[in-house]
């Protein structure tokens, strides 16, 4: 993507990010005791790219075929003239992101997160568990007072609480897989489809499911957003490594030096590659020119070419499920936002 | 309550759990992986009254003046005809329920639940933060699913949420207590309230919620689970303390010993009574006469009497609330439900 395209990426979350955020605030500041409140509210404050919630918005547009400055985002009627407040929908999407990340951070013990302490680390794990469930149910809360009480109402909920128990066991495939020596490709795609993808599908096809429009619409919007969210994650897999540590804000290779298992890691085992020389061990951590190395010996085993394939096809397929919507620069607006997380340098 | 209405609320309560047990057994079974599939299931095996679901039931078949034998309980017909499966709605409360119970044990490093070892303590704390955490997106994805998309089933779906979000908060009131030398008795009544009993106030209104009921009679029966919470808590509180240590399964009087804020101690704090020479002091734990003194010292007090009748109080105002529907056998028994929980010796 040329910098003017992205730039333009840039603007439009950037616009809607401002939104989102307002809308996060008032919603987070209903929990009580103040105590809840902070430990709820810590991470929220420490910023975030809000990609679900954004998704959530501009395919709203796109479904309405209106542009973002004339929107009516909290008002947005669906099929039978009742007002949907689409900035509800979209935060509730934000508050089970953050709900998950509160609760993996205890789980991996993770000290830092979005550059401040994770909640565990900077209340208690105590505090962080309960945020955690208290932003969960915020979540169920806040979509269902997002319109009036519908059936397209409890389909939304009902598939946003479907989607919470993937991610659940998403969670517990991953930390199944920390305790196997090679996990199945096929396994792991399934793994990153719940821990990822199936929130980015239905922030995607949550506004077409509450504003009453056709199954097959709401089930492109799904597929959509499944297809890219896996995208996403195998960039990411690929970005750990060959993103400077500088901009990473960590070593690059982390993953394979603490032996996650990702795609790349399983494609270069199945490659025959001994990733043994790379592995932290003790406090030796690999540095720049062991990475580089590896990088290359990656490249030779056609283990980055096929991670960079494999998510380009993704967002291929993804982009396609989009024909179903009518073109508008909504529509388009989806597709530049797939191709910039997928093309990104970091 | 005399033995023979006692043996009838235990009978059916009886009849109605093994309902409710071969239902929830499908709901936990569809969790994968088996890693987490199990640790949800352990308390669920352990046992438990399963009161809210069995509330849910009856206050279904009340609304519906049908007999318990002739109850259609998987395809009750709502105000337009069509089919609810009561059954998973009374499920995705006890799912409820069950969540709370492994996080709160996390929190309170309880060992046991149940007479069996806590599930953070059997498996480990991350599998049952993340078991808590399938079961409440469970909870949603079951009610979701106990009917066609409809209002009401939105409604319903709202309600659970708000509430959970109630339990959370009622939670985090109840650890901030445990910091506090006096809390004011009408804010450990709000404690109990969240913690407690927004949950039967839940579980007695739903089947009416959904079934598409007049507001008024969903309020009256949300008013009249939440009294009974209210009742059974304070009662709980009571039982604590009177009743013998062998039926009790720990030493009696133990909230008081490790310092919990119950009515109890609360209101013999504000009667001037000095709870130190009863407190747990390292590993001396009060023995049965200490506990017989104290509860002498509390009856002379008031304290005794106080919570009896805060009790009993709120047992009559909740029955009172069933006056909105139409007198029939299982009207009765939910008011004799009442009773036996808040007449019972342990």
């Amino acid at each position: 993507m040329d910098e003017k395209n992205s730039s333009h990426v840039l603007d439009a979350l950037s616009d809607r990010r401002e939104l989102v955020n307002h809308n996060l605030t008032a919603h987070i500041k209903s929990i009580n005791p103040k105590s809840l409140h902070q430990a709820s509210n810590h991470l929220f404050l420490a910023g975030g790219k809000r990609l679900r919630p954004i998704v959530c918005l501009i395919a709203a547009e796109a479904i309405c075929n209106m542009e973002s400055s004339s929107f009516p985002y909290e008002g947005v009627l669906d099929l039978e003239g009742s007002p949907v407040n689409m900035l509800d929908a979209a935060s509730s999407l934000e508050l089970i992101h953050i709900f998950t990340l509160i609760h993996d951070d205890i789980m991996d013990d993770d000290d830092l997160r979005r550059g401040v302490p994770s909640v565990h680390k900077k209340f208690s794990t105590n505090d962080a568990i309960l945020a955690g469930d208290v932003l969960h149910s915020k979540a169920f809360e806040t979509l269902g007072n997002s319109a009036k009480p519908s059936s397209n109402l409890s389909s939304a909920l009902a598939s946003l609480a479907h989607v919470c128990s993937g991610i659940c066991e998403g969670q517990a495939l991953d930390v199944q897989f920390g305790n196997m020596d090679l996990v199945p490709i096929e396994e792991y795609l399934k793994m990153i489809e719940l821990k990822t993808g199936v929130l980015f599908a239905v922030s995607s096809s949550l506004p077409a499911q509450i504003l009453g429009q056709p199954k097959e619409v709401v089930d492109s919007l799904y597929s959509f957003g499944l297809l890219a969210g896996k995208a996403f994650q195998i960039y990411d897999d690929l970005l750990d490594l060959t993103t400077p540590s500088s901009i990473l804000g960590k070593q690059r290779g982390s993953d394979i030096a603490e032996q996650k298992q990702t795609i790349l890691t399983i494609h270069a085992s199945n490659a025959g590659v001994d990733l043994a020389p790379f592995l932290k061990n003790g406090e030796s951590i690999p540095n720049e020119l062991n990475m580089d190395e590896l990088v290359q010996i990656l490249e030779d085993s056609g283990t980055i070419s096929y991670a960079y394939e494999l998510s380009q096809d993704l967002c291929t397929q993804a982009k396609r499920q989009l024909e179903i919507l009518p073109h508008s620069p909504s529509r388009e607006l989806l597709s530049d936002i797939v191709d910039f997380f997928c093309q990104r340098d970091h």
